[in-house]
């Protein structure tokens, strides 16, 4: 078995990247998409479903994990792959988005931050050698270093503040993951807003520091995307191309598509999961929301091309009677037809890279989104 | 491919009864476990989980389906074999019960009942011949007919009016089911409270229209299990041997033990489903209630002996933290082992029945179950 971890270069179209990443657990192709695994489990979907639509790696959050069930108590179990049934390569992030967005009582400081819990009220400390503690306690194949997560609008003098705090937080947890076992990796977060100046800091310092890779944090909160899209453009300059770049919380199929073709060659988001407990799924035609009464005599499947059983058997009257009675297997084959359109996207971005057709993909992959009517 | 409804009889072990029902959909062998699929799913299930646990037919309710989507959208989309995906045998129970116990604004008259739907107060009329009709546009292999099920306490007279006006409904529902396609059954149902003179006069009085099967209704609704019992082994000597008999609605694998020496061939009961989604897992062992603490560090699996991968491949504490967290794979996972967990129950059934050590089977099961506390 290999016990590296490394990163391979294997085409290039433009700006966007076809690569593979090789762990101990297996390997994952790039660019790719990590479905959410918050509470060790993909919400509403059986791990074999996810693996079987193309997933190499699914990510897992340490804020709710440390809350329940708790690190330790994972770890004397076996670690998070064993826990939850999946062998395959997982990313947890560092809890430090998690904190800013859920938790209550939060007090940052150098030390790291203290919080109280949202399930119970317990008080909680995260600081970065915390942090990386806990995702090697979970076993995790990438963690990421302990970031501040600020809450925006932010003035530009607290937008700096803030990351060199992460930067300095960075420092601590690469001291910190020195004694993890072979093979794992972790990864820098490049902060610093939408501020040009100061994320070029972050990124430079970040190398300076050295990561196996590097995450781009405290984007797709809320901005428009081409102010998302031109923050990355400009972080991508500083950051070196033997190693991977991960755009944390991104995103809808566009910003995908939009990402990768500047550089980008990991995602994670809630959008596929989410949505497919609220009835909406996302489909080569475009969006369709299976509450609309439209659908109630439908009886064509979302997607009678795709591979997905979900998408594929199942019609969508039957889907909107399932949603409408408030069924779980609605939730169930909405996430299931979700997770695997956004793996079937990464496919053919994929594909496309290693052709050198990637900008005609894009584009007909979208004009295609226009054809279904939500 | 076989067109016709029938019944035959394999073997007995004292009153238990191995049987085989042959329907155009294909073989029910008995005794058989009917998994609930209320409004055409079986609750948290993917159908081919339903299947490959074991099981030849599931049970639909009328009274759900007519309500939403509607029995004529459903024949207009193919049936519901069609429509949930499920081309095995269907059993549709009449409606009767469920107006009972879920809609508003009740008024049984001798022509049928009308009632105010509990989804939207919409009226809807149900008479005997609307109930064989709703089920002959579903595509029922084997319809029932309609009943009133009364509201316990009631008089003797209450019940003996009650289960005469439900003999008047079984003879217009067997007129009505004369056009229903070649291949589909139609069972009566017994009546007539704990009193054993009108169970069997309710009995004698079905023989003597004549159904295909016979089942036993108004039980299980609270009474204790030696009054249920005793009504059972009263009604089963007014039944043909030659027609399947079905208990309607029963229940804890122990009655089902019990209801099965007395001669019953069919049941169908929530509890598998409804308790899966509440954390109580049905095992060899017993039952097992996974919000229990004593759980939260326990590797051991539900059974590893099990066949089903929900039983034998996740730990107590994953499934624990899943239910405490109020993941939907809690459910989903404690649904399908207990689904298993029945079907793997009337499996041993059968076997013991053909192998005529019923008894011993019986005594070995319920010794087994104590061994896991609650």
């Amino acid at each position: 078995m290999q016990t590296a971890f490394s990163f391979q270069l294997l085409a290039a179209d433009g700006a966007a990247r076809r690569g593979e990443i090789s762990t101990p657990r297996g390997k994952i192709r790039t660019p790719a998409f990590m479905p959410v695994g918050t509470a060790a489990t993909v919400k509403a979907m059986f791990l074999d479903s996810v693996r079987a639509a193309g997933t190499d790696i699914v990510l897992a959050n340490t804020y709710h994990l440390m809350l329940r069930p708790g690190a330790e108590r994972i770890a004397a179990l076996g670690g998070l792959h064993k826990f939850m049934g999946w062998p395959h390569p997982i990313l947890t992030d560092s809890g430090g988005y998690q904190v800013m967005s859920l938790a209550e009582l939060r007090k940052v400081g150098e030390a790291g931050v203290t919080f109280r819990s949202h399930l119970d009220g317990e008080m909680f400390e995260l600081s970065p050698e915390r942090a990386v503690e806990i995702q090697n306690l979970l076993g995790a194949d990438i963690a990421m270093q302990l970031d501040e997560c600020l809450k925006l609008p932010a003035s530009e003098a607290e937008v700096e503040r803030s990351m060199r705090l992460s930067l300095r937080w960075a420092e601590r947890s690469k001291r910190a993951f020195a004694s993890a076992p072979a093979g794992r990796a972790l990864f820098g977060i490049v902060q610093g807003g939408v501020t040009p100046k100061l994320r070029a800091e972050s990124a430079r310092a970040l190398v300076q520091i050295g990561f196996d890779g590097y995450a781009i944090g405290g984007l797709a909160v809320g901005e428009p995307q081409e102010v998302m899209l031109a923050t990355v453009e400009e972080t991508m300059l500083e950051l070196p191309a033997d190693r991977p770049r991960y755009l944390m919380g991104v995103g809808e199929p566009d910003d995908i598509l939009a990402a990768v073709a500047r550089g980008i060659d990991m995602f994670d988001c809630v959008l596929p999961t989410r949505a497919g407990r609220h009835a909406l799924a996302y489909t080569r035609n475009g969006k369709v929301n299976l509450r609309n009464a439209r659908h109630a005599d439908d009886p064509r499947p979302l997607d009678e091309a795709c591979q997905c059983p979900a998408a594929r058997d199942y019609s969508r009257a039957y889907l909107h009677h399932l949603v409408k009675a408030n069924e779980m297997l609605g939730g169930m084959l909405l996430t299931w037809a979700n997770v695997a359109y956004y793996q079937e996207l990464m496919h053919g971005i994929r594909e496309a890279i290693a052709a050198r057709r990637f900008d005609d993909f894009a584009a007909a992959t979208c004009a295609n989104w226009t054809k279904e009517p939500r």
